[in-house]
């Protein structure tokens, strides 16, 4: 399944368990010898909420959670009958995490994710390699540092990313977005990932550069993000001051490992 | 399936033939929003030959032919039931391939493949970048200049094989081989595909390295090859003059597309 290309290889673990699942992860994960994906992610029974989702990097390493990878947990628990309802409650190694399904011809098309409440700090000054740029640093639970541009397909990330993320300013790094605003309710963005390099999408990173253009006055409180991977809807609650993503959720192609 | 990493998706076509291949070769190979390939592999009826192989890359260009894919052809063909028989004839664009099939537990496991009749050119001096490196033509109906290093782990294969691949003394461009010789019947070696840059594993590379050395008398007319994605056996048979080029075919995943 791919939510705005980030892919994963999704696996129903409420009746069984794969004992190794760092070692799956890397197996199925591998783009020619397995399967090919950005992960595994497993869908697994939860105490506390409607389903658990584990979710582990290519390399093996678990991961806390994924915008792009709940909602497709959501599709996945919905349109293979593991719950029946559009309200979902996810537990995940972030905590608890709240899912609007949407439907079309029976099955989940999009889901809106309650990205909790942001925190920011007063914009910042960075100088990179020898420049100026105003930064307002965003807190979606990981760091965002977003700034804007002219122009973000022009922007040279791979020159430019690295000293965003190491900038003595984030002594934890931090993910940085390159934003242009198109309009009060439609922006675009690229975003280097703390860590990853540049991605075609990162949800905490579309939350992050809703919030801080809402705080620098450049858009309202709801709009469209643009990313290399496709779109997002983020809406920011005036009265409970939490992010909620809308993005669309898509199983690409279903099957079965073969042992030989 | 994937031979060697080089990894396709293969399609059973023989009771129906999809309509738009090369736009179904596109979706299916990336590696984000689609199954994720080097390409699309249709296995269909032949009227010359036992069954007929079409290759499309991921970009929907149509090939001739795969030594890897070829592999995974015979295998498909026989662990699916469409031929009965371990010799098998597969008509491709490049003409009709003979296949001899390896079975484990009822299953192929790997391929020995007739690559045909290689020729050859004197050993040439080739001056790149200042230094002068001894190559040996091979064409296995593609061509290929074959020289010999230390260690192929330590080529910095980006910036001298673009030079290779260029230079003025293949008019149309050349693979080339980077070779260390183990013993009389081991090689390793990495490899720079014209058009693709440096990839896991080429067949007819590891054919012409075989042919190459044996002229040069530095191994015997059979020899196991190491490439960065797994080991091809290459026999240069000395009464017919072929080529046959062994190595392992693996099903990975079977699945449908899902359409919503």
């Amino acid at each position: 399944m791919q939510g705005l290309g980030n892919d994963y290889v999704y696996l129903d673990c409420t009746r069984e368990m794969p004992e190794d699942l760092p070692a799956l992860a890397r197996r199925v994960s591998d783009r020619h010898f397995g399967i090919g994906s950005d992960g595994l992610i497993c869908i697994c029974p939860s105490d506390c909420a409607d389903v658990r989702m584990r979710m582990y990097n290519a390399d093996g390493s678990e991961s806390e959670m994924c915008g792009n990878g709940i909602r497709c947990v959501g599709k996945f628990a919905y349109d293979k009958g593991l719950v029946g309802k559009t309200s979902l409650a996810v537990e995940t190694l972030a905590g608890i995490k709240h899912l609007e399904l949407h439907l079309e011809h029976g099955k989940v098309s999009a889901v809106t994710v309650d990205m909790g409440v942001p925190t920011w700090e007063e914009n910042r000054v960075l100088t990179i390699q020898g420049e100026d740029y105003t930064v307002t640093p965003v807190s979606m639970g990981n760091p965002h540092a977003v700034l804007y541009v002219d122009d973000p397909g022009a922007v040279d990330l791979p020159r430019l990313g690295p000293d965003f993320e190491h900038h003595p300013s984030f002594p934890n790094r931090t993910n940085t977005e390159f934003v242009q605003v198109l309009g009060p309710d439609h922006l675009r963005m690229r975003v280097w990932e703390r860590g990853s390099g540049e991605t075609m999408a990162c949800g905490t990173g579309a939350c992050a550069v809703l919030v801080a253009t809402v705080l620098n006055g450049k858009c309202g409180r709801s709009a469209d993000v643009d990313l290399l991977g496709g779109r997002l809807h983020i809406r920011w609650d005036e009265e409970t001051g939490h992010v909620f993503m809308t993005g669309g959720a898509a199983t690409v192609f279903e099957g079965e490992l073969i042992e030989e």
